[in-house]
């Protein structure tokens, strides 16, 4: 199986971080891919918005002999336009690690860097429909970018927030969510009393577990555009 | 007062047409700006996201001496992204139309054209808080951006999905929504039995009636970028 | 354009508050109107039950001649009736300036006077269907009569619970409800991290709003009546 | 036991017909009390805003002595108000009903008459929290008032409705409702699949339930009002 | 009126317990049934899920003969499939005693003994549909069986689990819940500022308003089934 | 990975058929078993009650030496207390499929025989916290049970079925549910607009997912018991 796997922000180590983790992991070809344009880490919503465009220019690019498509960052932006556009079928980091995550517990917390990420994965996760199994959301006030800089510094307090999800919000299960913590949940793991899901393997292992799963697909209607790149502009004018 | 009225698709005539629209009801002053980089007509949501860095693009570039904006694509593209970037108010045309259709009535119906925005426009309303409030959303087959080239031809079929808003689903008062549907609301209204409320009107009434409402703002962490408009690098950079 | 503003409880003082405070901010011409019967402050269920039919009784002897209605009390007891009898357009304040914050921020907060008015808010909320966007309502112990009587004394305590609704309840707006607080949200601001919006105001402009946006009105079945004032039991007798 | 039956309309043959039920299935004594002014039948927003008052005004001057209350109009016009204020519990006929109903079935139906309560009732279970065993409401043509004058030519229709309840809403159980169709059940239960219940008999069946489950009482601010009854003013006034 | 009351944990004193509490109150022949086999006391999931199989087991060896069904444990294991297979009508106690106490308070607090009971209860009442109206849950350590063996001891716990439901959570009324803590709830009473309820007596109260309210019997399609004993597997073959 | 597949009916052949389709489809080991004591087919709240007990005595006396547990039933009976009591991760064939659906569409429509699975399902989705996801569950006359003894006599239904989930509820995406209905997929997907997913091979490759995500888990009370097989009172008793 071959999986793209895209970046939709502008830093490659934070790909190559993620891509070597899943390979370690799992018995599969990854493609890595950085978004061409936008912002080096994503913490805002304007960013993630840029982003959105930015994994639609990635895939319209390179998904071709790809068996799926792995969005690889947590917040997963442009998701649903991912979906609606792809030969093939697509699942964001967050989506698939949440999944999982209610496989094995109740009650998901999740704790990432970034204090603006809150809302938004709140956002997030009601668009996903699993408001009713979200705990809570902790953030650690360094964003994933920090964090990819400097990750022992971090984990003290990704670890604090582990906890706090367990013993305050109710969680019986925590994503640690962010291409930029690939590796860290089992360094968090030991002093917190529920298990700590990595996002980047959790949400690699629900890319294969559905990229069996296909199907028929609809049409989509043709639409002209421009200023857009020659593929994208492709993929929106042939829809079948 | 002055408003940035922005189109995030990439078709200027139906920047004109709202904007148009809008100086016939309303005594300020509207400076229209279209899409940089796009798709022609937003009717899926590969065109949406893409319409979203689109609509950031432009309010870097414009927005300076502006008293508030107006985000003119029904289903408001980048909303939130906007909100969060923006010196001044920002509000989007579904999302000012559907809240002051709140206040006429109690189930509020949908009717625009594109059949893909009916499950777009379900999350929209999911996001903005109102589902409880929605009766129903009816597309009609041609796209926004076909009805605004042969409006005669799509009368009937609006009018016809107003009222099965009103008569199947229960809606006390129908958004007929769309840039490209300016105007039509007064043609459509006689024969259904409900009030049609016009999006651009209702929009912007609702831009003028937020406007005056400022505040304090938060501090956003900076961001460094790639490829992107110097104005929204700036944008992202600086964050006061 | 004439709006008349109905104050449902039996406080003149509070009555003309109101209007000139909108009068102050908005060209338009008020015509207020105090309730004829009823508690002198509406902090209660019972107060609140009494000032439905009371706004009734105003509505139905003074409405001729207006071109929308403002129901002038924060929680608007009577509304839903209101708006069904009413041969113009009727908004409450809480309404509006519910809806007119959803647009000025994500999570909206409440802050009022009497400590019974967060239950009564709450399912008011509910009734709106907007209880997703609430991040949450505090009240200070002085009712809203107490307050009108020395707002001075309030202000401390309103801020604190400004702050306590953005930094613990996580609100980027809130709305400070009620008639007899009508000025102080310019006094509140200062030291509050998010915009403080007036109720009294953003009612009104959310009523200015939605005043244009008329349209066909359903038939009501006629009832007689009995004990009533007779300009009301000519509404409910005559429905078109 | 003693039971206060509070009929809020102001047709004395309805709270008789009611009472008169009660009387038969159930060994009580009850004291029938109709609304001094208002509608004499509600079947609109308005006339149940009036009916609340009403409601109150009989509650201050007849809760002497009894045991409970018995809000004996379906869809509970000043429900919560009579609670807060009452010395003694208060249940209302559309409230005991549901909540009996509930343990009869999983999802519940309800078939009244007035097509104006569909909206009324549907708003009544969001109140109550009720809204997901909620099956659906159907109406038939004729309001309460209008069966009360005639029911064998309601019945064959008020039978169709909870059939479709059952068939096409999925509803196991019916409530049929009105104190205007006390004594219908029976008449309308066969060649309805599911049980029908009599929301007469259930929300007594309710009162006697709770009324034994007393506990403290909360404190409520007093209030000077104007214009009302001499009990109900008094009752605003001295709070315990 | 004879009404089986189904104990499905395997301690008779606990059945005795319940069914002593509940002729002391209320004038009806109660039949009890001792669980035949599964966890002494019910404090997790596995032995709740045990619990419904021996649930059902009782009834189909007990309930001919009897009028109604009183499953007698706090959180009904087994409710919804007592109700499928029964004759006679079924009501919980948790079930009977929440819907009342929704008639007695806006905002509903349970105390009960044992921790891994907060989840469960909390999945029961979405089962039952009032999650809007729950204030909160609070557990005291000792489980409901070791309440029962030295309720002295539990006293305090419990009266202060009651204040903070009241006081944290915001709940005008509190359910008392587990057979175990039959006849406790006067005991608590005292300091706690609003009404707490004996779920033993109160879903008494509810089996007896419900059993009145008889009807019309779906038809289930009959199955084979090995192991079970002999009365179980006649429901299960002859369903009408 | 060794996975232990619970069938909790009493029909071997239906295990067989699900461990043999699992077995094409995944190089994994199966350990197939079949329930001790029950239904011989679940399709009733009783059978699925009793199912539950069943599945936990299989778990306790067969789960040594496997790497995750696979409950083969769709709607999972006892899914949460197996998952409470077990030394390994357990997902059931509803939960995973399901979570797997929503990675593949927006809206979920689920098709199964036995009409009585149309609540059960309800319900569980619910507790799955996947309301908002699901489009609609349609059901076929024929129960699983029958489906296994004869499928080509249902593929037409089941095939009518899923196209009403698409075309009428809008999913798009639709769960084929039943361990009975192994293998029959890929024989309805012709003919039907989306995809088409097999339940038993969807919850096989959830199982895989989750199964490397272990962790921490919480400490339970230990009961006592009585008439339960040895391992699983002894899995009460003994609780780390």
């Amino acid at each position: 199986m071959r999986i793209l796997l895209i970046n939709p922000n502008t830093t490659a180590a934070v790909t190559e971080q993620a891509a070597a983790h899943v390979r370690r992991l799992i018995p599969v070809e990854i493609v890595p891919v950085t978004g061409r344009f936008g912002a080096r880490y994503i913490a805002s919503r304007a960013a993630a918005a840029i982003a959105g465009h930015a994994a639609l220019d990635a895939l319209a690019a390179h998904v071709a002999g790809c068996d799926a498509v792995y969005l690889a960052c947590f917040g997963d932006p442009g998701l649903l336009a991912l979906k609606e556009v792809s030969p093939v079928p697509v699942v964001g980091m967050a989506e698939g690690a949440l999944h999982l995550a209610c496989t094995r517990g109740r009650r998901v917390g999740i704790v990432t860097g970034g204090v603006l990420w809150k809302p938004m994965l709140t956002e997030f996760v009601a668009m996903l429909g699993l408001s009713e199994r979200l705990a809570g959301i902790r953030t650690v006030a360094p964003t994933g970018g920090e964090i990819a800089r400097d990750p022992d510094a971090a984990i003290g307090r990704l670890a604090a927030a582990c906890r706090d999800c367990a013993e305050i919000d109710g969680a019986d299960v925590v994503v640690l969510g962010g291409a930029a913590l690939a590796g860290l949940a089992e360094r968090v793991q030991p002093g917190v009393p529920v298990p700590v899901i990595c996002s980047v393997e959790a949400g690699a292992r629900a890319v294969i577990a559905a990229a069996g799963l296909a199907g028929a697909r609809p049409v989509l209607p043709a639409t002209e555009s421009v200023g857009l790149s020659e593929e994208l502009a492709g993929l929106l004018r042939v829809r079948n």
